[in-house]
């Protein structure tokens, strides 16, 4: 045993009162609306490489440019602001794009909650982390994988209420399969409005749903849904906007933004990308592709309404040579994340990407190591909007409960990462030092007991304890502590509360809809 | 389903021959005697934070001064070199340790392998990567944990030596609880020259075990154990010399400093801390006193022979405020690996801190997260010699044999990221976007034919696959792709041809060392 291991053999076991206390500091410590960062954005490319990918991105609007899929409005506003429309392909003058969206996007904008407590600041130094989105699965433990419910849509929306490292709601945690899904939407914003009071966000799977979460934040907010400084309406809801890449958008999601730019709300304008299918395989074309498509999107929402809210969106991975399927967690979409940030920071707009991504189907090792080898990029590149924090699994097809928990405890740490080092007398610690001396040991003196409760940051989830205690408690793995800290979780939810007005009238506008119209699966 | 995740649900299944056309193409990819890095080193602390840490050594040093105990030989060589020495403690003028290691140490050096192709040149940018060390357990699916056997040392010699993204055979890689404790250290020394011809550590346990290692690397290099160019040995060992923090040195540790030293072998000077217990629970108190004994251990070698290899070790972990358990792959111990590199670069010589370390006590989700928490910012700040990469579990107390595997594969990744973004035309990819256009694919591109074999890094344990082709396959998770893959491995196993004369010699020399002094399990 060398004396790198010789210490690990010395622990002792926790009182109830000691666990407490953790828990409370746990608690306080990840307590707050969104992180500003304290530590530089990593970089991983020199300004000369940066302007060359810049150069290409404008080459490609140039010369190849985008096409517009069924949607002769998108078309007419491109062309009004100067683009060549050709039919369905728009090319843009090298720097139109760029021009529009930095001569009117906001580089940071409030995302107003029903708690105001829970408002985030997109953009700048700001990191604000929310659940992944999308899942038509769902995943845990007790069950395997299953088709996703409202049910479970409510559990998350629940379980992402009450943990202090998320602070965003997120929009489609999974998709509730056992609801029609052209009325869906209704219940899913009604979710994050009913269970939660942070951030959330709006439906994109046919405009007229757009209109639907627009009309059902107009209620949420009622006299308080115009910004009186500014006369507008204030951004409550964000919403995400795919683009077909390579180089194609259409009338669904662009329909969806327009409605949102118009009403001032946030748009998260983001090409997906898995390098080798829908980009090249390597990072300087995803890079230059994924900036050309967002920065065409972007321009529209700023011709559709100047000034409103747009965040850089970029989701890349790469796809398995060998079988074709997506793979996360490797190097290369982490390159491709820090370039991005990087250029959109030149751009001047927030920057959506990362997560904590994997491609396994469980929780399991595979699942932590692609989601760390993920979210550290993420953090470390300065993403300033998370999607897809917390429970994602298998590429995104299952939300899992178990990794859900894993991710939350992830997102707690990035906390702490980013808030650097304190360069305070009290951080510095030579009195400790000095009053500690050659030989002895910190664990009694003056400086540890000052600063026991916020020293170090204490995951819930991560057994330390010695191999003989942590046998004799069952010998758990991490996915199985998860399991019982959900359970626990949903157990001690409670709901935050909402103006019964309120609630009455955003359940009397959905049964209204969805009265109006026949329930359908087909999209 | 979002856009996010349809695309995840589109699978081909592998054939054989694709199959075999990835692993050839992961082998070459890694097959490099040591990492040079090409993107920047991330750090956290600007030059005004990095020079109040600097100080703060300087103050220690000069303050409080170090304890050497039971040592009158290193008190005199301090007292020489112009320290102030009362009784035990030694205290060092400002500046004193600094300029004696920069007036003389190394900036980067080779250390040679048996194979000069796995030479590997440590320091600057290149990054080296070693197995964990010093575990008394072992740690497999088959059997659980026990105590390791000089078999299983054998089987990870065997395993590193095969394994291409490790570049280094390490030292002690598992306690051989089998072997005497007094004689042990023969039979790894010659494991390491025996099975692998990658270089590797030497004994610290005994000042005569240095002595010892030193024979043996003598014997194994013949004539050419000295260095024509120089007339000085040739640095063919590396030894891992710890500080017993807080600010203490013994006669063990630096008696076998002393050896290397002067024989012109290259030691690596680390407090071993866990922040709370041996530090101040800051990191900023941690770095500074961390700094000062490093200083203090590097200037006894320089002393001792100036211009002798020395390595800037930091070996830095919190332990839990619960339970006294260290933990790992928390935010605290990555900020002081990020400022601990930015100094040693300042200070101008190579740096060892990081490595894949985690407390789990199996190869779950908890290990894999805290091991990529820690190794992505072992590679992020700049890491020169990376102990502890591959098998680490426990805290250290076991070293596994699946994650090693898993490790083994993060550390093939940490190639690809260090290799940065590809600027070239070809990485750059616009004759790719031309060729395809808007709303086609990039599969079958002759952009993507041409960089098939080395798009992408190949996980050989990540499962891409579908969840029905997972499923069908025994829905295994990570640890038992592992499980199968170590055994693969060693199966196939081809030991590298050693000179008979020089194993003859090896095996003498160690029998009559053995047979001059009794068998002791006491130290």
């Amino acid at each position: 045993m060398s004396d790198e291991t010789a210490a690990a053999t010395s622990h002792r076991r926790p009182s109830g009162r000691d666990a407490k206390r953790a828990a409370r500091s746990a608690r306080a410590a990840a307590s707050v609306a969104y992180i500003t960062r304290k530590i530089p954005e990593f970089e991983v490319l020199g300004t000369e490489g940066l302007e060359i990918l810049e150069h290409n991105a404008d080459t490609i609007l140039e010369e190849i440019g985008v096409d517009v899929r069924d949607d002769p409005e998108s078309l007419q506003l491109y062309r009004d602001g100067g683009a060549d429309v050709q039919g369905e392909r728009v090319r843009f003058p090298r720097g139109m794009c760029r021009e529009i969206v930095q001569r009117s996007a906001p580089r940071e904008f409030v995302q107003h909650a029903r708690n105001p407590a829970r408002n985030v600041l997109i953009g700048g130094k700001n990191t604000v982390f929310a659940p992944a989105y999308g899942s038509p699965f769902i995943r845990s433990l007790d069950e395997g994988r299953r088709y996703g419910t409202i049910e479970d849509f409510h559990n998350f929306v629940k379980l992402t209420y009450m943990a202090n490292s998320l602070h965003h709601s997120g929009g489609t945690i999974c998709e509730p399969v056992d609801l029609p899904v052209n009325k869906r939407h209704f219940d899913m914003v009604y979710s994050h409005i009913k269970h939660s009071d942070k951030p959330f966000m709006g439906s994109v799977t046919h405009p007229d749903r757009a209109l639907d979460t627009i009309e059902m934040a107009k209620i949420l907010f009622g006299p308080d849904y115009l910004d009186p400084a500014t006369g507008r309406p204030k951004t409550i809801v964000i919403s995400l906007i795919n683009a077909n890449s390579p180089l194609t958008w259409d009338a669904t999601m662009l329909g969806a933004l327009k409605h949102y730019a118009r009403a001032n709300q946030a748009t998260i304008v983001t090409p997906f990308i898995l390098s080798g299918a829908m980009s090249p395989v390597t990072i300087g074309g995803t890079v230059a592709q994924t900036l050309a498509e967002a920065l065409s999107g972007m321009a529209l929402a700023q011709l559709v309404n100047p000034g409103a809210p747009v965040v850089m969106g970029s989701f890349a991975s790469s796809i398995s040579m060998q079988s074709g399927a997506p793979s996360f967690g490797t190097p290369e979409p982490a390159l491709v994340l820090y370039v991005m940030a990087a250029l959109a920071r030149r751009l001047g707009v927030p920057f959506r990407s990362g997560g904590g991504l994997c491609g396994s189907k469980i929780p399991d090792a595979q699942a932590a190591f692609e989601s760390a080898n993920t979210l550290l990029p993420t953090c470390l590149a300065g993403v300033n909007f998370v999607l897809h924090t917390a429970g994602w699994l298998e590429g995104g097809l299952a939300m899992g409960y178990e990794k859900f928990m894993m991710d939350v405890d992830q997102a707690g740490m990035m906390h702490t990462l980013l808030a650097g080092v304190d360069m305070s007398e009290n951080g510095q610690a030579l009195s400790a030092i000095r009053e500690v001396g050659p030989g002895k040991h910190f664990l009694g003196c003056a400086h540890t007991q000052a600063n026991f409760e916020s020293a170090f940051y204490r995951s819930p989830l991560a057994d330390n304890n010695s191999f003989e205690q942590w046998e004799a408690e069952g010998g758990k793995d991490m996915a199985q502590r998860a399991n019982a800290q959900w359970k626990k979780q949903l157990a001690e939810y409670v709901a935050p509360p909402l103006d019964p007005a309120v609630d009455e009238a955003l359940l009397d506008f959905m049964k209204r809809r969805k009265d109006s119209f026949p329930d359908s699966n087909v999209g």
